[in-house]
């Protein structure tokens, strides 16, 4: 492809690594440049909530004047990664950035957390739909018109459940960057249980 | 647990990263202990096959004395991960061993190769059955009953078919480790689209 499309995946020590990676690779199977940029201070690699080491592409800030150039930012779960990208400055910015700008922006499991704190809830008159890992309901449920359903799109926000729907939310990340054509053509190879 | 069962995943240059990550993930959702184990001479991050990079907790060799008190071993997908860890030696016998143990041995995707080079077919008067991805299913149908069911359990051996069968895979082991009651309890919170 001459002009890719390209994605942000954020990663923070706690990160979920099921979430994280699939998403990850998902996306790369489909052609789309993902950046995975990592938030903390060291720079090394995260240790995510299941103890399975991820070495970021590269930090926050180290290429500050190229995030306006991606076409879509996603944030995983893991309650200990989800809060910190949820109070990091930075991360809110884009996310409300990207929100404002029509970019798509995406979220799973305790990472809506940053949807909300970026927010996002506050940019329309009507409450954005979302949803998330049950386990953090009753911190959005005011804010947002809460759904059930296992990936959930309203505008260009993308949100969904946890380990187990990540394959559903990056494909449908994958159909509204390059395409439903697109989405189906890797869906094959992988062996999933469900059509795309 | 007093005693939590123990598990090796190994990993290499161009292993499937959702294959090992949903595995090792899974399995430490559920108490089991996990050595995610490098077998590149580099002793540093894998880059995985959709280039996220896994920093292994050890590496083969570091430990060989104790690679007894393991309970299972589990190779992952992804072409060249998989060809590198049939190739392998010590892979190969420790394949073969816990095999001929009776302990549990489990491949997904192109992983299933390091069943056939450890020589597990030679073992029994009947061909074990297995399953794999279906890019590799040439390369093992003459010396294996080959199926195409997602997860194929014959006697200490499963073998699973891609990214997307990895979390039934993973489900399997953790029935077969340490109970059903446990891959049930786990299940829930990950929002799986199947019943365990």
């Amino acid at each position: 492809m001459a002009n890719p499309k390209k994605a942000i995946v954020f990663v923070a020590n706690g990160t979920e690594e099921m979430e994280a990676v699939i998403t990850i690779d998902v996306l790369r199977r489909a052609g789309i440049e993902v950046q995975v940029l990592g938030v903390e201070i060291e720079r090394g690699p995260v240790t995510c909530s299941r103890n399975i080491q991820i070495v970021p592409d590269a930090f926050l800030g180290d290429d500050a004047g190229k995030i306006g150039s991606y076409d879509a930012v996603i944030v995983p779960g893991g309650a200990l990664g989800a809060t910190t990208l949820s109070q990091n400055g930075q991360v809110k910015s884009i996310l409300a950035d990207f929100y404002a700008q029509h970019k798509v922006v995406a979220a799973i499991c305790a990472g809506t957390l940053a949807i909300r704190s970026a927010g996002i809830q506050t940019k329309s008159a009507e409450p954005p739909s979302v949803t998330s890992h049950p386990s953090v309901r009753d911190q959005l449920e005011r804010d947002f018109a809460y759904k059930e359903d296992r990936v959930v799109v309203d505008r260009n926000l993308v949100t969904s459940r946890g380990p187990g729907t990540t394959f559903e939310f990056a494909l449908k990340i994958v159909e509204l960057l390059v395409g439903v054509d697109r989405a189906r053509e890797i869906a094959g190879p992988m062996i999933l249980n469900f059509e795309v």
